[in-house]
């Protein structure tokens, strides 16, 4: 991508808090490598668009933002004013299959510096992704309640796993774990108990491994992955789930490394057709959004994701390099935010990484 | 329930070699506390019973089961001669849905001397309920697949929430939190993603609370809840989980507090009308199945459970006293099994526990 134009949405909460730290780090590395990004921001995807026009975004946004090479992302959600389920599926949920985002990719890295929960454990221990289909599967729009207000109401909602589907992530997942030192595929299901879809899903990894022999192959069913997660997370290189249990294993794998704060992700379009999404794990956070405490480190780190898939990996990797440099320096010589232990606020932080890039 | 009949079912696996354990403990209690049980075992539901047969129960499975006031059950299991969609929907499932099991109540205790993977947790700590729907919503039997073999393959699946299932089993959640010194419930929920069902749940949540003034209850999102089993574990007390989400968390908990042999579990009907189920948490096990390394502490607590719900709580107290007692003398001063830093075997253990009754 060449002079990348980056459409900029920090929708609502914390997002807005973040959001300019994101920038901040990315203008730099812009100019350091001369990269020739421009970004445009917009106002939709947000719950405060929503009390102004009646929906989270214009008729138009898929053509708006089609122009873009990436869409830059902050967070979306005030449930106290709009319910999750409208605010998400009419913004983000829309961007993912819209532009086939099906690729939801989620490091999960204990980084020096961040404060963790599981005993015993150091940086470097703990180095994976969690590739989660990001299109179908748990997350479907098809299902509807019967007999409403009655004894009888009842609500059902199918779970939609396409052999289409299946097969491009867990190729993707594939590919990634070829590509790495430890060759290892761990495939996460649960049918033992989800009977229909999820032997579906042990089958399409058995076919995909066949084609993939230097790669190790192993699954767990979802209740105990969670537990080895707490366990033994260092088992882990290439971890490939469905839409939910991807959802559930890229909260969980963050906090085992101390916090999802600093978590990014990318949902990503793998063969470029359109726009790239990437925005941090945390949500919107209402309940600190207003005291700018909230760690930028979440949408910082996604924007050295943005830059590796955009073709300038180098730029990605003097990020995620600062990022660890101001970590490592702990909250006696760093600007850090208070769940890092340390009091400064979110554009201490940012500022405090830009400057080490 | 007087000289209640229970129905021994060992099952797959370690349930063979925990189950005679779990058995010694209640037949020390049932002298001890004169409670007059009687025991008799059965071969089926199981593998070995499989494939003798060719299917995992005989056709009068229920109007044998249901002349027992309880079934005391092992795991069920063994993936690698049948698939385990086949052995658990045979078998287990069966059970849950036949005798209508719908509530599925799981302690989460961190016990002394059970080493802990989370820094700085010690006893006392963590202490809560996970409490399951255990007959519908994600387990269910309304789907199948399309255009088998071929591009266009696909497979679908129901989620089905019934408002008298829903209902039932939040009732159990608030009463059980309203018995309880902290008065809170936390209700598992994933609506901003899963976009039909979930926000129904919400809402009879809404509703049901409304009876209960003096439980305060709060919700998380599934993904970010079991970030805060890590995180925030001492900060819950009954947990309510539909189907999936109740199995997630209830194999999280248990992990978070150090191993899940020790977890116990109980599929009730709290009515009555047909025979609770009490089984521990963890599984087979095929990989170490025939060591008789399998810790049995599990089996022994769900035993205690049994006789909880029998109506013997002073023999339940004894037996899960016991387990205490043993676990904090150490593996110096105690057998204890491999998992819990010791060298015993699982009827060194048992035999341990019973003595200690
Ligand atoms: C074995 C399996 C079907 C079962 C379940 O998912 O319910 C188990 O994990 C459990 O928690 O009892
Ligand atoms: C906000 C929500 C709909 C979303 C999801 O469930 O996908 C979020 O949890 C995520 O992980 O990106």
């Amino acid at each position: 991508f060449k002079n990348p134009k980056i459409a900029v949405i920090a929708g609502d909460g914390i997002g807005k808090e973040v959001m300019p730290e994101g920038v901040r780090a990315l203008e730099v590395a812009n100019s350091k490598f001369g990269i020739g990004m421009q970004f445009d921001h917009f106002d939709f995807a947000s719950c405060d668009y929503y009390q102004k026009h009646g929906k989270m975004m214009p008729d138009n946004w898929f053509e708006t933002l089609m122009q873009y090479d990436a869409i830059f992302f902050g967070a979306v959600g005030m449930p106290n004013i709009i319910p999750d389920h409208v605010s998400l599926w009419g913004s983000l949920i829309q961007f993912r299959r819209g532009f086939d985002q099906y690729v939801n990719l989620r490091p999960v890295r204990l980084l020096p510096g961040v404060p963790c929960p599981l005993a015993n454990r150091k940086p470097g221990d703990i180095d994976f992704f969690v590739v989660r289909e990001n299109t179908e599967g748990e997350y479907s729009s098809v299902g509807g309640k019967m007999f409403p207000d009655t004894d009888r109401e009842f609500v059902v909602q199918e779970s939609v796993f396409t052999r289409y589907g299946v097969d491009r992530i867990l190729k993707y997942a594939y590919d990634l774990a070829q590509s790495r030192p430890k060759k290892h595929l761990t495939s996460a299901t649960k049918s033992n108990g989800i009977a229909i879809t999820m032997p579906y899903w042990d089958e399409r990894v058995e076919a995909m491994a066949k084609h993939y022999a230097d790669v190790k192959t192993d699954k767990y069913h979802i209740d105990i992955l969670t537990a080895q997660f707490v366990m033994n997370p260092d088992r882990f290189d290439v971890v490939v789930a469905s839409n939910l249990f991807g959802d559930i294993l890229s909260d969980l794998g963050p906090a085992c490394t101390g916090t999802i704060a600093v978590a990014p992700s990318g949902s990503i379009n793998p063969e470029g057709k359109f726009p790239s999404l990437f925005e941090p794990v945390h949500g919107s956070a209402p309940d600190i959004y207003g005291k700018m405490i909230a760690n930028p480190i979440g949408q910082i780190w996604s924007g050295s994701m943005m830059l590796d898939h955009l073709g300038y990996p180098e730029a990605g990797k003097a990020i995620f390099t600062a990022i660890e440099k101001v970590l490592a320096a702990g909250p006696k010589n760093s600007p850090l935010t208070p769940d890092l232990g340390g009091t400064a606020k979110t554009d201490d932080l940012g500022k405090a990484i830009a400057a080490a890039i």
